[in-house]
């Protein structure tokens, strides 16, 4: 039995947010199509933050409105309050998700909150969600949650905390954020372990970021944790506006090959993800793009998992 | 009790032997006392081939004898043949690292010989270095050990065969060497532990690339089956000329940060390492470096091990 590991493409969010020219929608919209072409059955397409701050995301509601058209994609949005979760829901996104930073600081900057207080946002988003007609998936993300680079060492029991909060708020599921890259695998070993003995299966997800280069050897610690699902980002663009010194996210390409490599079957195919590569580059065309698949193309000896 | 790992430096070998240009002989001397100053007590300072094949290494000679005046550190050079080791032996390295490869079709192509003749001129040089009146250290690096851009890929068993013709050969030590870079961690559990089953610790150091980006995830591999010392380039250079698509060496800086940041001491000075880099610079002034420590900065969360 091959064993199934999700990839969530978040590059459309988290890879746009800090590009410096704005991706027109029309470019966006088909290069979303040619992620879920290449197989990608998660995808975060934007999030309902306030246009002057973020103007890579003003065309979110159109983007989850064209996504959620697209057959077999989960369509997830980022939404820093209630009001972005209205309107991520009045789009008709599949799930939400809300960013909940453990460290003061980037919380603040990020979310103009306490993490407190964004923890008690997310108990107002819940509610407000359970009571529509349409079922919507909640996820929390613990950002900063490795690190930080305002705050700087983030103590697990302080991961801990928040997470056991998001978890009585009610989400469908908590996620671990390395938003500024500063983790490192036996940092991912303590702090899984951690919260979910705290938090049991509602922890889910990994959101990592390459800003050291340690992206794909912390994929490795979290797999041996038995984490199955990674956020990544196609040519590895990726970080937060907010967060100094974050680079990109983990390579989309990169990691998939990693795990079709490893036996573990991702439903992506590699040929494809080059493909949505130049949608991407004709969307941002000054933009720099990473990844070592990209440069070193598919090795011959490469034979998918499934 | 911190443990340590020890990082050899390749750089001044693999690092150089593709650069399109030629680093002047007196910016190579500096580049190793530069990263000698910063802690690294192993280097792989050149390789005793013909000029004509790879002229960049033409002063290797010299460059043995100015490293060797350096103290505390350990100079090796590779040695394709006989007739190089003699080379080294004259100039007074410490150590000889010679390649053997378990795929036929590099073999031929970087050394003109079968796995089996190479296997036979170690045996050749271990004799004939036994029998000189100064120690040297003789390691065998078992090359595209984890896959090879020509014979696709390679049997565990078949690196078995040959790391046991090595042990046998009289070697100090044989390496494992991913010198493609197309080994996945799950590979490094496996070929480690074979090649361990078989030699036991005449196993030695693994020596990867980072052409697909899981350079740093197969250090950890590594790591968790016990292997202490890896082989890297600073800034990321390297690739081998007769084995078509390899990209660099993983980076060094990158690797000391993973290691530092988990505990692991390496007698490293990260900053030192960046001065490292403008010397390296200085000598390729047109050759893409890379590494992501670099493109980031040090943390200010970063704590060293020891």
């Amino acid at each position: 039995m091959t064993e199934t590991v999700v990839v969530r493409e978040v590059g459309p969010r988290d890879g746009l947010q800090i590009a410096k020219s704005i991706m027109p929608t029309e470019i966006k919209q088909r290069w979303i199509a040619a992620l879920a072409d290449a197989g990608l059955r998660e995808i975060e397409v934007g999030s309902f933050v306030p246009p002057k701050l973020v103007p890579q995301m003003a065309d979110t509601a159109a983007i989850v409105r064209s996504s959620i058209a697209l057959p077999g994609v989960h369509v997830t949005a980022l939404v820093p309050n209630l009001r972005g979760a209205q309107d991520a829901y009045a789009a008709g996104a599949h799930a939400v998700s809300i960013p909940v930073s453990v460290s003061e600081g980037h919380s603040r900057a990020n979310t103009n909150r306490t993490p407190f207080e964004q923890v008690a946002e997310v108990g107002r988003i819940v509610a407000w969600i359970r009571g529509q007609e349409r079922h919507v998936y909640v996820e929390a993300g613990c950002a900063t949650a490795f690190g930080c680079s305002i705050d700087g060492l983030i103590p697990t029991a302080a991961v801990v905390r928040v997470a056991e909060g998001l978890a009585a708020a009610g989400v469908d599921e908590v996620g671990l954020a390395d938003t500024v890259g500063y983790g490192h695998p036996d940092q991912i070993h303590e702090v899984v372990r951690a919260v979910r003995a705290a938090i049991g299966p509602k922890l889910g997800k990994l959101h990592l970021h390459d800003t050291m280069g340690l992206g794909l050897a912390n994929v490795l610690a979290g797999l041996e944790e038995g984490i199955r699902t990674f956020d990544s980002a196609l040519a590895g663009l990726g970080g937060c506006p907010f967060a100094p010194g974050a680079l990109g996210n983990i390579v989309t390409e990169d990691l998939v090959f990693m795990l079709e490599s490893m036996g573990y079957s991702t439903g992506i195919d590699l040929e494809k993800l080059v493909v949505a590569r130049a949608v991407l580059r004709e969307g941002l065309p000054n933009e720099p793009m990473y990844g070592q698949l990209a440069r070193a193309g598919i090795p011959k000896t490469f034979r998918p998992a499934a």
